[in-house]
């Protein structure tokens, strides 16, 4: 047997990688040449990431937190042992932080891999994956590998509150495998309340895995869902340190779920462990009680500000309590990405339900200065007909493209 | 379909590892109270991982090298951002050094991940996967993942060269799934030449992978691999910074092989990204010319004091060209196991194949000296009939418990 015998799309896939990192090259003169630059290409970070303005990967501009910089400093002299009980002490820690047990949690080096291996485990051929649109991509690959069918519910009030319809999620299917609600939603940062997650929770056909990505819930005044795991339920919640906590390159988050569920999805990925620098950061981070509260306060400063001129301009945006939203540019976004990016500003993708909106993350204030000259800019230059180099197409398919 | 639906094991394993934990904690004082400890006690951690003397677990004492350090510490500040650049960039300098295109390498956050698909994607019910006895146990505990059954071929002349019986290995099965070649072998050290890699690379069954897991291949002077993926074989190797580079903690490692089968394995891991202060790490370990040599002699001379005196001392030892070795100390191993943790000194663990015979790791000069005189001890106070506290058995089952 050959679990996952076909990566049918590979051939496309890397095609459109080609094309895509060729016509980036071209704009930014980095010297992305071959297939093999794919990853990088597919971020969007058509330069070198220390040069220009990166908005488009909802990094942290603010990076680790002081404690939590110290802590890999002093944990490098043991990098070469692999310090299985600090895990555990970060896993102990934050479980008591919960309120949960040990057994219900378990570390990761990111939480895309225990997303990607819930929906290996739970999905295929007759079980289907249900996501909303626009949502998170990751998990739509993920099912790609497992062969299972991919049912998408269009965002209810999409002019509006551009919220989860969690109703017609739980009902798309009568024998779905995973139900995917990340909250607050990626891209357009928009929650969903705490009655329609229970609704989820007590309402997914029986079998179901409720898989709520909780990689933005810091930023947000959203309920928090590991309850539902104390509660005994089908449900998996994802924590990841890359958002508010600065350490997207670090590596680090969490499974939550029942010891049975976590059990069958880390024997996909071998249990590795976390790297021991990103198990430091993580706990000198969860050992900041100023460190949540600050930075939400001073990221939804910036994203209230951005979202207020964008306002102010006659611009449309979603309603986001996260890092990210979406802007409506009244053009095909694809116009707006490379005039933004030829002004060395990189925002983020459209999706294909949503074309003429684009994802903006929410950077540092002067970032977010930059922002404001380059949208101004680029709209006029828009409106006068200049024509930018013109961007390949993003790739649309291939797992793995995106990490929290 | 759920693909991987059975982990048959899993009760059974976690109450080993709760035996095992608690004897542990009895032994040490180490309060390791729940089934969630598994991990860490499964590791023969019994006491916190800075205290006493650790030659368990391969781990290299000298940690990362001093560029390692410096790049570490130079990166936490960009500890926020992805850096697909930066990655892009190790796996180019590590193709380059070793006349490998870029599309024949991917890097991953160490090489146990690369491993535990591999043999998810190609092993089966119908295709077997094959292992040297004794050799490296997480390809087995991937194959109960996979359903595959697991061909165990005894190494050739155990008590003399305890090779691979790689002749042996091609014939076990007309239809393998993946033969697993560790070289130099975990836990024996020893070699398998060109001559019968060559023979495997040639005359594996048609389909099969071969697996050459290269994990200690810069202790030692045996032939690397790569070279077999240059001509389009069916092969993977794997390689790791956790041992020689002495960074096991930071978790890096890279699988070479063709693209279409790199993809196939990686779609499995949802082609997660390594840490960037591992991937920092491992571009310095990388450009220093001087590390690979200076640490091989050192590590070689050490492991061949350790050797010799054993020798002197009556014991036969596996003819390593690692940092590990096996001693038959001619009772029951896990007596010895136990004599030695008494004082603080945590040696390897047994194979059931050969019951009196126990894993060392080769520690720095003054650690072996402390290994030297706890072996006396230990081996004086089993004649003269002492009891240490029984350890539990080493768990025998759950996938994961061994990194790379």
């Amino acid at each position: 047997m050959q679990p996952f015998p076909s990566f049918g799309s590979s051939k496309i896939s890397r095609r459109s990688f080609f094309r895509f990192a060729a016509g980036a090259s071209t704009l930014a003169g980095v010297p992305i040449l071959t297939e093999a630059h794919f990853a990088q290409a597919q971020r969007l970070h058509f330069a070198p990431s220390n040069q220009g303005i990166h908005i488009d990967a909802n990094e942290n501009p603010l990076g680790p937190s002081e404690g939590a910089r110290r802590a890999v400093a002093e944990i490098i002299p043991r990098g070469g042992r692999y310090l299985f009980d600090v895990q555990q002490e970060l896993v102990a820690t934050f479980a008591k932080m919960e309120g949960l047990s040990t057994e219900q949690v378990m570390a990761f080096p990111g939480s895309s891999g225990p997303l990607h291996y819930t929906v290996l485990a739970f999905t295929g051929p007759g079980k289907p994956l249900v996501i909303a649109d626009p949502g998170y991509e990751a998990p739509a690959w993920a099912a790609k590998v497992s062969n299972a069918p991919v049912i998408r519910v269009p965002l209810a009030d999409p002019a509006g509150a551009a919220a989860h319809d969690v109703k017609a999620m739980v009902t798309a299917a009568s024998t779905p495998g995973v139900i995917y609600i990340c909250n607050p939603n990626n891209p357009t940062g928009t929650v969903t309340s705490r009655a329609e997650m229970e609704y989820a929770a007590g309402n997914a056909p029986k079998g179901t895995i409720l898989l709520i990505d909780e990689a933005y819930i810091h930023l947000s005044d959203a309920t928090p869902s590991v309850d539902f795991v104390k509660a005994g339920k089908d449900v998996i919640v994802l924590r990841t340190f890359s958002k508010l906590y600065g350490m997207a390159g670090l590596r680090l988050g969490f499974a939550v779920g029942r010891p049975d569920l976590l059990e069958k999805i880390s024997v996909l990925g071998g249990l590795n462990s976390a790297p021991v620098t990103a198990v430091a950061a993580g706990k000198a981070s969860l050992a900041d009680a100023e460190l949540v509260p600050a930075r939400k306060k001073l990221i939804g400063e910036i994203r209230a500000e951005t979202l207020d001129w964008l306002k102010g301009q006659g611009y449309r945006t979603t309603p986001s309590e996260s890092n990210c939203f979406m802007v409506d540019v009244r053009k095909p976004g694809k116009e707006f990405v490379a005039a933004m990016a030829a002004k060395e500003v990189y925002v983020g993708r459209m999706w294909p339900s949503w074309p003429t909106q684009v994802r903006i993350t929410v950077g540092t204030r002067d970032e977010m200065q930059s922002f404001r000259k380059a949208f101004t800019e680029s709209m006029a230059a828009l409106a006068a007909g200049v024509r930018f180099p013109a961007l390949p197409r993003r790739p649309a398919d291939g797992p793995g493209t995106f990490l929290t």
